[in-house]
This record gives C-alpha cells, sequence and structure tokens, in this order.
C-alpha cells in the first residue's frame, strides 16, 4: 500500500512517498544501513552547531529495543511491535556554545530526527514518530544526566500490509492523510495574512 | 564552492550536499519555486498531526522582506542583505486537539523547516537558518497572536562565492564544517554507551 501526499505542487519524490506508517515486516534493517541513517542525523544544521541530539537505538530482540517498548504508551505498543528498530530522541538543554539553556535544543533535535527520515526513505525504509512515551521512565531506565530532555521515539523498519496490524490500526492506516490548507500556514506583512505566493 | 559533508557513511546525496552559505547572488527565487518549498513543509509529519508550523515569506525589494530584516541582530544583517529570501518560523504553543501546550511544537516546527530545507536543496538552492533575531520584536511588528512564538529566521537563495560577502563572513564561508563523532551521539542499554552499530 502506498499513500502518497496529495500535493497541490509537486515536490521532492521522497518528500512525497513519505508517511507514517504502523504496519512492517519483519526484515531487519542492516547494520550498514543504520550507520547511514544516523549519519544523515549527525549533518543536521543547528544553532551555534551545537549538535543538541542523542540517540538510543534498539533492534528487535535486544535489550534496549525492550527497554525503549517498556516506556511507550499502551496505544503505541500495540503496533510497534513489528517495528524491527525502536530509538529514542533526546535533547541537551544546555548550550555547549555558553553553558546557558538552549533557546532552540528542541527545534534542532526535530530538524535530526527530519534528516534521519530523509535518509530511512532513501533506504526504502519508513519511520514512524512517537509523543506517546513516559519521557521521565525513559529518562530513568537509560541514566539519562539532568541536563538532556528525551523528547519521542521512533520506529523504523519495511513497510508492512495492514492486516498485519489489529482492525483499528488497519483502518487508520487506510485512512487519507490530511493537511491545513496552504494559505492558513504562509503569510507576509502580517500573521494571518497569506503570501502573494498563492496568489 | 562546495562543502559537501565528509561523511564516514555515505548519505542521500542531497544530505551530502547541503550546508548552510551566506553568500547569495542576486538571482530572485520564482514563485513556483517557492510553492513547492512550502509544500513541502505542509507534508511534514507532526504530533496528533497539529501542524503547528507557520511561516512569513519575504521576498528582497518588498515590505516583508525589509520587516524581517529588521528583526535581525547586526551578525546577520551584514551577510543576510543579499539573500533573495528572508523568512520566519512560528509555531503554534497550544495543540489543536486539547487546547493544551504543546510539548513538542518546536521540535514540529523544526521539522518542518527540515522539510523546507531538502526541497530547497532538490531546487538548486541553498538555505541558511540563523537563531540571532529578536522574536519577541518580530512577533510585534508583525502581529503574532500570543499562543504562537517566532521561532528562527531563514535565508534562501542561489549561492555566491565568498567573495560577494565582507573579509570576516567569507574566511567563515571557506573553514571546514565540523561534528562531534558519532560515537558520541547514538547509544544503546544506557545513555553514553556508544551503540554497537558502530563497532
Amino acid at each position: 500500500m502506498e499513500k502518497p501526499a496529495k500535493t497541490n505542487f509537486e515536490i521532492q519524490p521522497l518528500l512525497k512517498k513519505r508517511w507514517s506508517p504502523r504496519s512492517f515486516t519483519d526484515q531487519p534493517v542492516s547494520k550498514e544501513t543504520l550507520q547511514r541513517i544516523f549519519e544523515a542525523a549527525r549533518w543536521t544544521p543547528s544553532s551555534s552547531n551545537d549538535q543538541p541530539w542523542r540517540f538510543i537505538v534498539g533492534q528487535k530482540g535486544d535489550k534496549t529495543w525492550d527497554m525503549i517498548m517498556e516506556t511507550l504508551v499502551d496505544f503505541n505498543k500495540k503496533w510497534a511491535k513489528l517495528a524491527p528498530v525502536l530509538a529514542l530522541s533526546i535533547g541537551k538543554k544546555i548550550s555547549d556554545k555558553n553553558g546557558r539553556p538552549s533557546k532552540t535544543f528542541m527545534y534542532d533535535v526535530g530538524q535530526s530526527v527530519a534528516h534521519i527520515t530523509f535518509q530511512v526513505m532513501q533506504e526504502g525504509l519508513f519511520i514512524h514518530q512517537m509523543g506517546g512515551l513516559d519521557t521521565h521512565k525513559a529518562a530513568e531506565i537509560f541514566g539519562v544526566p539532568d541536563e538532556y530532555q528525551v523528547i519521542t521515539a521512533f520506529a523504523i523498519g519495511y513497510k508492512g500490509e495492514p492486516n498485519l496490524l489489529q482492525d483499528d490500526f488497519a483502518d487508520m492506516e487506510k485512512s487519507e492523510r490530511k493537511r491545513k490548507p496552504i494559505e492558513n500556514l504562509v503569510f507576509e506583512e502580517e500573521f494571518g495574512k497569506t503570501s502573494a505566493i498563492f496568489d
């Protein structure tokens, strides 16, 4: 099953193809593929080149995968059990540059996971990010220091068919993808006034 | 001048080619190109599909470009004056889903600018993001409502040669790109223990 973005303007093919499935086949992701995926994250831009992103990565069958699974909310546990790779994104709250709280570490970490996403799509895999996890529990069981914050979890794998999922998730898997109209997102002169780009 | 990432593992060509130049030629960016760039942002994934990203976009010579320029710190004003496009990223702090403060809006907006980045590279353009701006002034002059937060500015254009810049910026333009070792970023079992992916 494919769910390409129904775009009004043509976008890069990997971006068009990208979506967040919940069904994954049991095919593992090779070590070499994971090396490239996290190398892509490493080259993300960041404020003052602070590079505040850290990751914890588990592969199905190992201890880390089980530990990450334990931190997910029940809703996510039900489908993420299919995923061959589970990972956590973590941000450093303090800037390396000046030792003060970073205003943009969440923004920077979000970018790094987007860079992971592009490499994941390049590899023929898919990624599904999750805000639904107990970030405090995750920090505790992995011994994350106080100056860091667990932000999201994400599942990576080869996309499976909806019938691998429970009925309610299978329905969600087939539902249409929706976005706000571009006119409500891109402005000029004042907030809320649509940019003339879209006239 | 090219500054491809000196990667240890091969990554997607647009990610490898990407960097954040300060020199831009005076070639404008077409309306159609900008349509595709912001369409790419529209299809970014987000927590609960909240889509908390908003953008204000100016093109050199218009009122919005001048207004964004006014919000930049002096350091950025000096080089960003070359950029044919200046934009602001803005995040909605309150989740549409439940009316409560969003824990991930900064992360989501960071992702959307990364999606913009990927489309920008696809178009043969470059982008340089900036944390150095007066976000409160920007909120004031553009009438950004309280439930939104101005996060970053960014410049987009066709890359120019370093000699278009002042001497100090020209030197920075030619300096080597650096990143932390991957071993310090990707862990398993406990925070700080390098993932066996990199053994």
